[in-house]
This record gives structure tokens, C-alpha cells and sequence, in this order.
């Protein structure tokens, strides 16, 4: 496929109502699959995906050492109940996988409530909603369940049924590399290893994929790595694999809780002042929108991990409301209905933004560096002078030429004069026909 | 002449309120002069001028190339006016040289009122004003007139005459060189190439000429170099023509707006964190007065060539309310009323106490730099120690020896000890008879 | 004696409470004794020091050269006193030895009330208490009184009497030096040259023997060294005497006025951002209490002199309300009743804080830089994921890693993740113990 047209002119010809339905549509697919760091649930998941971008899957083998950890065995689960003495199924896997703790192991028995009770887990402060537990490297077997429905359990025999494995296997990841005019890569990372949990994190991925089916028909001066990896252990199994590339790690942005109606919060990369970080701000306060900019600390998503000090990559993460924020954060209540088509589209059309920037964020050169050029002859300047009104375009061109001396990239001058980057890039093509300005040859 | 005397003696010698009468009066005498950015009008202006400063002028041929600009043909009028269908003058050029658009070209002739409509230029908002309006670049013609004459016009056949030139000639500035006893230069200019306009800017020629007259009289550590310049085009031509010397540039101010009764506003240089920058801002802070600092932005007065990236010279603008921050700004309304004697008193003395810090701002080192000098021995020490009360002399007095290490001038001192320019210059005296404090040698 | 234990092990250990008693205990004890900048007095209190800490004690001969100043001749009084036409002594220097003018010369004779009323000072603003002054470098005689007695004295002839001597002699001071593992020093100072007055600065003297006598028996990283000198001549002879060694000076702080009701104030060195200013600033913003934290400026105790441009060394001062804030400074208001056990014990336990952050404060180096290490394996972390509350300790363990990079000191860590330095050593500890963490070789 011939690759035309710019992030730009997509942002202005794409119906951002239309991707925020399709990023729905996606998660709805993805959301009844019962996901973990590894096995077949996330298979399942990188194959929905691959019917809309050409993702290579990585299997990677039980026991692969990964810096200071070691790829966990793999967990497969095919069904899980318990039922009361009666013989009625009270707790059925079927109807909602977040009722077993992610890498439970196998078993099956009868078992009394007192000893039950000791694996069974629930939220008394929401007591309608089923919590989602995980016991990835701690051989553990558990159930979840609605702290209503628990009161009501009664002292029993139950019987207990977990079919799950729990086995030599692989870790699955999958990634997508668009190669662009550069080699400098921009990583947009996900974590797919949650169950039936729509904002963390189907709606990572769903934005992820998209953005990567969008950017796939463009022409673009960085190159784009898109990787969708179980959390933690996946980012830190890329990074072990990958090690020796992540040099070319210009930008990075992890990608979750991007679906809820939150306002956007961005999380600054550990180096707090990269280009990411300026570009994403600029973004948020431009936007005409409530948002939260807040340092960079060492919990939350894979940021940890590409933030980490022998890394300290430039990468950010850029959600709505973020990890732990919100009372419906890991629990059942994180559905279908916490989601919604206009806070996807939203979100998808500020990675858009901000991809923009970085894309056209370069360093240019006046080629008139002393006294101003004279905009009248050609035609850049208002006809009859001496009007008091200060049009906005003019002093942008003026901006633009003034500080174009080599030391300030166009989003440098954005910020320092207080204009919109969009605008900036707008005048620059103007001063370029005009040869008033030339890119900058060596711009590192 | 024999030049004696500081610049600190004349501020303490002069009395304020008779400056502020003479700038007035030059401005009086300047107002009724039709001048534009070339022509008799500047020249006559610069030979009024004469009779206080010693100026060269200079005249340039139209089509000299100046940077990516070009010295354009001179414009000279003789008369104007627009006369109704009964033979009637209802605007004449000799009641407000405004009634012209300035490098309007000659025309004569009968004309209909929807024609004529298209050359008229009025400001609704201030229906008694005349608007000031220009054609630098643009060959055209025009007559301004208030909105409420305007409105009177019927709809007739009109007689409009304007009888002008628009000639090969020259571009004229004035230029006084002060010299002093290091090359190093203070730059002051201003523009003078507007017609009856006070505040904008014959309050800034007043005030130049007025600093010129009585900083030629005096013993002085820096240069100075005094222009009269056309606006944008004068200091295109004035820096094209200068280039090789503008490195002596060690501070700058561009001179306007200085007879209004707004309170002071400083904009600061492109650098940002210059010297001239520090100094104005110090001079203002302890004013008593109000006042306000803006960051440098690429529009107003020829700071922008100045400051233009080519050259990035440490000029600031130093102004009462700045360019087209107020209603009379560019209209008939910027008269003789509207500007003050006491306001350009006050200007004028903010003027030279900003070039009183410069010229005494100078390293000095502690010539015991060991523990503090015994400065009761000297009888620089109240006689009986223990009492409660600081005096801030002897506060002062220790601020200057601790801080004169080589790294901080007088001005820093005075900024980081929250001290007046003029205490510390004072207590820098008592410290150097005492031997107590050695001017730096090598202070670049 | 063997020194072991830390100076964190000290801080859980000792009773604070008792500390206070031991400080005022000492202060009661020093409290009668005349002292001044030189002479009997001075040793007196040097003697009674030393049956807490083993003082090395040092004489310099009078008329030593000490850089800008020369070693002042020693006084010393037995006794003085004025009295009436009757005969009466209505001043007695052995009721409050704040009566006599420190460093009078000897004088005994008959005098009119004309002649004596200027050689007497009072507070007219505080007429019960008796002001103290001293005139060491201006050779004069005088004697402070209540205002209230003051205003009684009749216009009579008074005998005047001060049996003083003023000659060739010695200044004293103490100094007690602490080996500890490294050369680089923490130098703790205090002026101990005021006669009766409590706050300013027998509780300084107090603390810096109690410090002394605590650590001394402790295994520390730095080696201290404690002086006892008098104001000003003290430090600037201290300075001359050690010229040489004052680069092993890391950091330091003046003791004075610790025992009045005031909040913690901290001035900083002239430096303002030495490890010394951001250790204190630390415990200060951790300590549950009002603070405030002042810039470094050239006046108040012998920082001034540390912090000369020709030594500015990283020294602050420590105190509860400062130099000159409250009216009973410099007065006979300064006594027992203004200094209290439980505030002399509060700045004690702030200092041993301080002190303790100094001796803690250095860099690791994370020993698996490349993503997280595996805290589950080695136990330190939670057992069952993906609950929501984040677990404070958690959270400072990843911040320690994450920063570890050889850039960040502990307390760099600290103050950048607002941790308490306390729990960064303590988990600092653990991270040792499982050897994910190792101390930088080469910090400096």
C-alpha cells in the first residue's frame, strides 16, 4: 500500500465520532475473553487484533530468564465454579471470569466454609461488584465474589472446582513496527492481560490498535513500535529482548484508562523535561479541557519499567483518570457501561494531537536573521499600516522568524509565545513557500 | 567642552520639574511638523534638534538595499484637501497633517462619493478622532477624518487633492555619538517619523534630546550613542549600515511613550536576563511606584530589529503605556494635552537613574576576604555594641564585603540584598577610602 | 572507651525528656558566672564543660594578629558598684553581673549625676529589665540599670566603682575534636562570652556539651569537632589558628539561642544549597511543627565569619526564634525562667536528627538497574496482587531503586519522592540485606 497523506491531514478528514464507535466496537469483542499474562485468552486477543493490523506474535518460553525475573508458566482455564450443598453452582466462571483469581491452580473439592472463606475474596465498601485478584507468582487458588452475595453464604460443605493448568509454556506479545522516513521510533505500549476489565485496559488496547490501523496508511517521518504485552513481565521481557534497540526510542507513551469520563491526566517520564513530556502539555493546555499533568513516580503501568534507571527512557503515560483512581478500578463495575464511544474518541484525537507535534516538531532557520524581513513585499503583511488591532498570524510569523535561530524547536516557540503548535506549523509552511525560513540541517 | 561631573552629581544636581518643561516645549515645538519615514518634515526635525545636541545626519539614498529591505523614494507634501460640491474646503491638510494617509501619491481630481469612500479612514468607536494612518509600501492615497465628519458627508460629487511627491531622494536620520572612557556603547534610540503625534513619539525624541544634552556635559565610563531614526526602515537602515560596530553594544533602550500619565512598563530585551534587563527592573522596583515588566515579544518599536536573532542585542524598551495599549494611541487625540511636563520629568529621571546603575555597576573585591574586616577600627562601627537596633548601613556595609568575592556586581548585591543601587554605590565609596574594597581588574 | 552504637540507635534510645534536665541543669550552673570575650569568667565556664567532655582549652596571647583583628588585652572584674550620697549601693555588680558595661576599665571616684547619667543605659521600653552592653573595642566605662531605678535617681553625687582590670593577657576557648571513620569534618560551634543571660547563649553551651558527651560515645562516619569561643574574635581567632584545615569542613552549624518557647528557624550558609541546608530544611518540614527558614545574611552570630567570602564554608545556624527577634534579648529578661527543659530537649533531639541525615546520607547504586527486580521472591511484596491500596513502604522501596543511580544522595530521594529520610534508611537496610542495592564507591 502506497503510504500518503499526513497525520495532519488525518486528523482533519477522520470523523473522530466514527473511531470512537469503532475503539467501542473493539472492546466489546474483546471484553467476554478471560486474559492473563499468558495463555490462551491473550492469543485470542492478539488474533482479534491482527484483523486490523498485521501484528507479529512473539511466543517467548517458560523459564526465560528476563533481567531479574523468569517467564512464568503458562495458565490456561476452562472452567470454574463452586457450588453449595445442594449441588447448585452459587460461584460459575461462565457468567463473569473475573470470579476466579487470575493463576489459580487446579483443584477440585469438597471443602468447608470455614476453610473456603480463607480463598475467597470481596470489596464489603462496594458490595454488589466482584474484585478482580491476580496471584501470578504465588501458587494461590481463589474465588471473587460480590460481598452481598458472600453474606449470604451459609456454614456448608462446598464443593470447589478450579480446571485450569498451570504449565511449561510461553509468554505471547504482539507488536507492530511501521517504519517511517527515520529510523528514531516512537513505542506506543498497552498492557492486554486483563480480564473482563474495560477501561484498564481493553480501552488501552482498542485505542492502541486503532491508532496504529490509522497511522499504517501514512507518510511519516518517525518510525512507530507498537507493542501489546501482558503487564510488567511482558514490558520487561520486550525490554530483555530488545534491549540493544531501545537506543532508538525517541518518545514513548503507555496507553490505559483512556475510555472513562474522566479528564486527561498525563504522567511525566522520569527525565520529566523530554520532548514527551513538553508535547503533551502543550496538548492538555491548549485543549479548552480540565486536565492533570503530574510527576513522574515509580508504580502504575510499564512506564515503571521503561523509566527505570538503567532505561530512563522518555516515555509517559497518557490516561484519563489513572490507575487506582477510581472505585470501579479493578472490579466488575469497570464494564461495558464505564466506557463510553465519546471519552475513546476523545482520547484517540489527543495521541493524535500529540503524535502531530512530534512529527513536525523540528528546528528551522530564518534565512533574514538580521532586522526582520520585509513581510509587504510579499504579501505577508496588512496593506495600510498604523491599525491598532494586533492580528494573531502576524505575530505569530514574527515569533516564528525571531526565534528561529537554531536553538528553538517550533515547539519551543509555541510554548514561549504562547501559541497553539497547530497554528505554528500552519505559518511555518507559509514562511517556507516564502523561503523565509529552511529546516535546519543537523537537528539531532 | 571639559566634561566633569557624574551622572549620580547631575541627578542630584538637576531640578527634575525644569527637564520636564524643556522636553515639553521641544515637543510643542516639534508637533505642527508634518514629518514621515523620509522628507523635509524628518529633516526639519533633526535641524530643531540640532539646536541642543551636536547631531550628524545622515542621508541615505532610496534604493539602497538595507538587509532584505529597500531605502524607499522620499515622500514630501505640500498641501491637501478635500473639497465638496459648493467649492467647500471640508478637510484641509494645514488644520492636522493626520487628514493625509502618510506617503499617499499626488492625485487631483473630481470624484464621486461612493469612489472617494474607498480612500476614507475613520474610527467609529471614537467618533471626534482623526485616525493616523500609512501607505509606506503600498502605493496608494487616502484622507482620515473623525466619524462624526463622516457621517455629514453627502452623497455628491467631491474635488480631492493632494499635492505630493513620491521621488527618488534620501532616507535622513540623526545620530550623536558621546564618547566615554571605554568603547563599550549604551545605545538610545527612538523613532521620529511620526506627524502630530506626542506621545507616540515625540516625548521619546523630546526625552533623547533632552539625554543627550545633559549627559554631553559629564565625565562618563561608557559611550553613548544617541539615534533619530525613521521606524522599522531607520533601524533596518541604521543597523545595515552599522553592522561591523554593533558588537560595542553592551546595553540598549529604545525610547517611546514617555508622556503619559500610565505608569511605567519595561519590556525586556530578547535575552531576557541582561544586564539592561536587571538594571530597569531594580530602578522600577524601588520607584515607589507602580509598574509593570513584560517579557520580550517580536512587535512594537525597533527593539525588533534590534533584537531580531541576526543581532540579539541587549536592548529593552522603557515606556509609560506601551504602543496601542491605549485609545489615543495612533489618533489625533495623542496631542499636546495628552502628554505632561511632569510625566516626562518622571521618565526622564527613571532614564538616568537606570544609566546611573550601569555605569557604576562594577565588581569589587574584599580586600579581607578572611572573616569580616575589623570596621570598628576604622570607625566604620557604632561605639557601644549590644544595642538591638540594625542599622542598615552597617547591614549594608557587611552585605557589600561578604558579596564582593569577584563573582557579583554591585547590582547583584544590591538584588540579592535587597538594598538600593544608590545605598550600595554610596557605602562602596565609604569602603574604598577605607581600602576596605579594590575595584576587579578584570571585569569584562 | 569502645564507641559503638549509631547515632540512630542513640535517637531510639535516649530519653530526650532527661536531656532537657541535663541542658537546664547546666545552664543553672553556668548562669552566675561573669563572663566576657576574654578572662577568668570564660575559663570558669571552659572548666565546668569539661566535666561533661574532655576540652582541649586554648590560650592566645593578647595582641595576636588574627587576619583583619588583633587579640584584644584580657579583662576581668572582682567587683563594682555605685552609691549614693549616703552611702548606700544602689547598684551592685554581685546581685547581677548585666550591670557593668562588659570590657569597662576601672574607674572608682565621686561623680555628679550630669557625669555619671552618661556612662548608664537603660530599656526605657522594658523599665523593669536591665539591658547588656559591653564595649570591647572603644575603651570606656559604664553601668546598666533598670529604667525604673533610672527615674529614681536624684540629682546627687555618686560614688562610682568598677575594680576591673584590662591588660596583656589571653583569649580562651575550647575545643573538643571526635575522630570518626572519615577525615571530612562536622564543625558544631557556639559563643559562650555572654555573662547572665540564658537563651543567648548558656543554652547553646549546653546543647553543644550535651551533643559532645553523646557522641562521644558512638561509632560516626564524620569526625567532629566542637568549639566553645567567644563571639566574633572567638571564631575569627579560630579561623586564623586553623586556616589550614578548614577544607575538611563538610558541614557545619551554629548554636544559639535553643531554649526559649519560639519555633525552629534555620539560616542558611551563604552557599544556601549545601547538603547542611537541605538536611535541615528536611527535618524541619518533617517535624510536625511550625518552622521557618531564613537566607543566608551577613549579620547575627559567627557564621558571619565562617561564611566570609574567603572561607564560605557550608555552615548554617539552627536556633528557635533568632538574634534579635524578642525583647528579652540582650536583657536581664534573658534568664532562667525564658529557657525551658522541654525546648532545650526538643532543639536537642532536631539536632541529633540533622546530624543523623548527615551521617546517613549517601548514594547506592540499584544492583538491577534494567526494569524492577523481582521484590516477590525475595518477600517484599504483598502476596496477592492487584488490590488497591498502595502500600507506603512498597512505594519507597521502588523509589530508592528508581533512583539509585549514583545521581541521588538518600536524601536527594527523599526530598524528591516526599519521603521521611527515616524510612528511606530504614528500607535502605532491607535493600541491603537483599543486596539489590550497594553503596557508590567513589562518593564524594
Amino acid at each position: 500500500m502506497l503510504r500518503t497523506g499526513t497525520l495532519t491531514e488525518l486528523r482533519k478528514s477522520v470523523h473522530i465520532k466514527d473511531i470512537g464507535d469503532q475503539m467501542y466496537q473493539l472492546i466489546s469483542e474483546l471484553y467476554p475473553i478471560c486474559r492473563s499474562i499468558t495463555g490462551n485468552g491473550f492469543r485470542e486477543t492478539l488474533n482479534i487484533i491482527r484483523k486490523y493490523v498485521p501484528l507479529n506474535i512473539h511466543e517467548v518460553p517458560t523459564g526465560t530468564q528476563v533481567f531479574d525475573w523468569t517467564v512464568p508458566k503458562e495458565w490456561n482455564i476452562q472452567d470454574a465454579y463452586i457450588k453449595n450443598s445442594k449441588g447448585e453452582k452459587i460461584i460459575d466462571f461462565r457468567r463473569s471470569n473475573l470470579h476466579v483469581v487470575s493463576y489459580s491452580v487446579p483443584i477440585r473439592k469438597k471443602i468447608s466454609f470455614g476453610e473456603l472463606r480463607e480463598h475467597l475474596f470481596t470489596l464489603p465498601e462496594y458490595p454488589d461488584w466482584i474484585p478482580y485478584r491476580t496471584s501470578y507468582y504465588n501458587e494461590n487458588w481463589g474465588f471473587c465474589l460480590s460481598h452481598k452475595q458472600y453474606l449470604e453464604l451459609k456454614d456448608e460443605e462446598y464443593e470447589v472446582c478450579i480446571d485450569a493448568s498451570l504449565e511449561e509454556g510461553h509468554l505471547t506479545y504482539g507488536e507492530y513496527y511501521l517504519k517511517g522516513q527515520i529510523e528514531d521510533e516512537v513505542l506506543i505500549s498497552c498492557h492486554a492481560c486483563h480480564p473482563s476489565l474495560c477501561n484498564d485496559n481493553l480501552s488501552g488496547v482498542a485505542l492502541v490498535t486503532c491508532l496504529a490501523k490509522y497511522l499504517s496508511s501514512l507518510s511519516l517521518r518517525y518510525s512507530y513500535r507498537f507493542i501489546f504485552v501482558p503487564g510488567t513481565i511482558g514490558s520487561i521481557t520486550w525490554l530483555s529482548l530488545n534491549e540493544a534497540q531501545t537506543f532508538k526510542i525517541e518518545h514513548g507513551l503507555v496507553v490505559a484508562c483512556v475510555g472513562d469520563s474522566g479528564h486527561a491526566t498525563y504522567k511525566k517520564s522520569r527525565q520529566g523535561d523530554a520532548e514527551i513530556d513538553i508535547a503533551v502539555a502543550h496538548i492538555l493546555r491548549h485543549s479548552g479541557q480540565d486536565y492533570e499533568i503530574i510527576d513522574f513516580f515509580p508504580y502504575g503501568y510499564d512506564e515503571r519499567q521503561f523509566c527505570s534507571p538503567g532505561f530512563n527512557l522518555p516515555v509517559g503515560s497518557l490516561t484519563r483518570t489513572p490507575h487506582g483512581r477510581y472505585p470501579e478500578y479493578h472490579t466488575s463495575a469497570d464494564n461495558l457501561d464505564f466506557v463510553r464511544p465519546e471519552y475513546l474518541a476523545d482520547s484517540f484525537s489527543k495521541y493524535l494531537a500529540v503524535l502531530d507535534v512530534l512529527e513536525h516538531n523540528k528546528k528551522y532557520l530564518n534565512q533574514n536573521p538580521k532586522c526582520e524581513p520585509q513581510l509587504g513585499k510579499r504579501g505577508l503583511y496588512r496593506a495600510i499600516g498604523g491599525q491598532t488591532d494586533s492580528r494573531s498570524d502576524q505575530l505569530a510569523m514574527l515569533w516564528i522568524l525571531n526565534l528561529s535561530d537554531g536553538d528553538y524547536t517550533l515547539l519551543d516557540i509555541a510554548e514561549r509565545a504562547g501559541l497553539e503548535f497547530d497554528s505554528v506549523k500552519r505559518i511555518v509552511d507559509v514562511l517556507l513557500q516564502h523561503d523565509l525560513l529552511k529546516e535546519c540541517p543537523a537537528y539531532d
